[in-house]
């Protein structure tokens, strides 16, 4: 069974966050594990779908539609959820560590529901304040800045 | 058809956080809406809904399970979906407002998955800090400090 | 708490379909129970909403979209789903005993969910052939032909 | 992008209804598709999963579970869906087309979404009956005997 690591983030995302996305897709697939993202062809789903694809690696897009229309090119297989923002509890119950980089509700979202779900999270330049401590001092929220030092904590997890 | 309104928050919650639920519950219902939560016997869910059934109004529970176990005593009708958070969606995407109270990641996703879906979220002292600013600026977003605060913004927002 | 019963069929009906689910609509209030249906204004899901609507009952709809369009007017409590046909599944986790009237695709995928999750089926005049035989045989499936003998059922089941 | 063929069928099975899974499973790999199934260690799921497997294929399985429990040993990359059987509507969408063996409740429900969505459905050794005359006669559902005649309607679906 493959290992399946997630790698959430904005539709819109600035230059610098989408070659972090990708950065960290080449990443994931060269250390052999499974990307999954929210596959639409946007932001930070279509740049870490790209990384990893380019890197030989696997690319799995869970999507919120129930057809095959922008869908990522770089994702190898598709899954059509047909079940709009209620596929981010797929996305994470699927993953089993999450990277987060920045996004709006969509991504808070995503690591609001992962934390609630028991899956570590790693968070790439994306301060999420205050509201997260509980978390962040038990250890499954970790906060970094390069894609470098989010796959080394997702190493760390996988143990 | 009735209006709606969603009061989440935490399964475990402080003695004013409840204090505060009752509250909101029994206004939600003085003032002739349906109360939507998550329907478990625990925290804001089952003092929210006591609030609003003494008062005499409707209490719809829309539940993680797949039976009728552990729901709050004071839910009327209740919605299993067996599907865990993922039924979190559900709840913000039904509700024409949403009332946020204290809590942890499945408060903090339900208010994200409601910014995402249009619907306009009102926190009772529960701060989410600048992460969610751009939702505060917008306006879909509102964080007051009392019951009686959070059911004016309802007003407001019914418009 | 509310006993909620299903009420399955076609978007699409014959006149004497949708005169039993209006008929079955109003028995299911008279008899003190919650309605739930699909939600939409179409069909046997149009039709029960108004058979119980008249008589003084409460309509839930549990519907597959995420906004308050295309409604059933007698529906009381939308539940917005936002997940298509997968709703499906609440509909029938959420009913103590489902009804089914003749419907296609989408009825026949309620039957065979509300029998996969244990719950009681009563189907009027909807003969749905060998394939279910084994839950004919264990009693968790009954045929019939009228309205109240769906309504006994329903009571014989609730027990 | 990889073309995903669903395999469904009950979790019991005979040993005929697995040889046709097994086999089936290896023929999907063998046209280069990605075999998509429910993922469970058992029936038609651990066989067709097998079958693909051993033939050097992917496979995918859509769980109803929220863990990596009891999945199939031939499954390359589970999706953890926490949804239970409303997982089936992913199932279905998902694919491009679906084979049907023969199962139980779930697998009706499967075949019934699978035609609500516009999904061809070929069944293998599994008389539905007249209920589903109308997807029979549309040509959206063939019914076939052997795992090699339901390749070639799936090759057919595909165009």
């Amino acid at each position: 069974m493959h290992t399946v690591i997630g790698v959430m983030g904005g539709g819109l995302a600035s230059a610098g966050v989408l070659a972090d996305a990708t950065r960290i897709g080449r990443l994931v697939a060269e250390n052999g594990w499974v990307l999954l993202n929210g596959g639409r062809d946007a932001g930070v789903m279509a740049a870490s779908a790209r990384g990893a694809s380019e890197a030989g690696g696997l690319v799995l897009g869970v999507l919120p539609g129930d057809d095959w229309e922008c869908i990522a090119p770089h994702v190898d297989v598709p899954v059509l959820t047909g079940m709009g923002d209620a596929r981010n509890a797929i996305n994470v119950l699927s993953s089993r560590v999450v990277i987060a980089l920045p996004g709006g509700a969509g991504t808070l979202s995503e690591v609001a529901l992962a934390l609630k779900s028991g899956r570590p999270v790693v968070t790439v330049n994306f301060p999420l304040g205050e509201v997260f401590d509980f978390y962040r001092r038990s250890g499954q929220l970790v906060e970094v800045r390069t894609p470098e030092e989010a796959i080394e904590q997702v190493q760390r997890f996988l143990g």
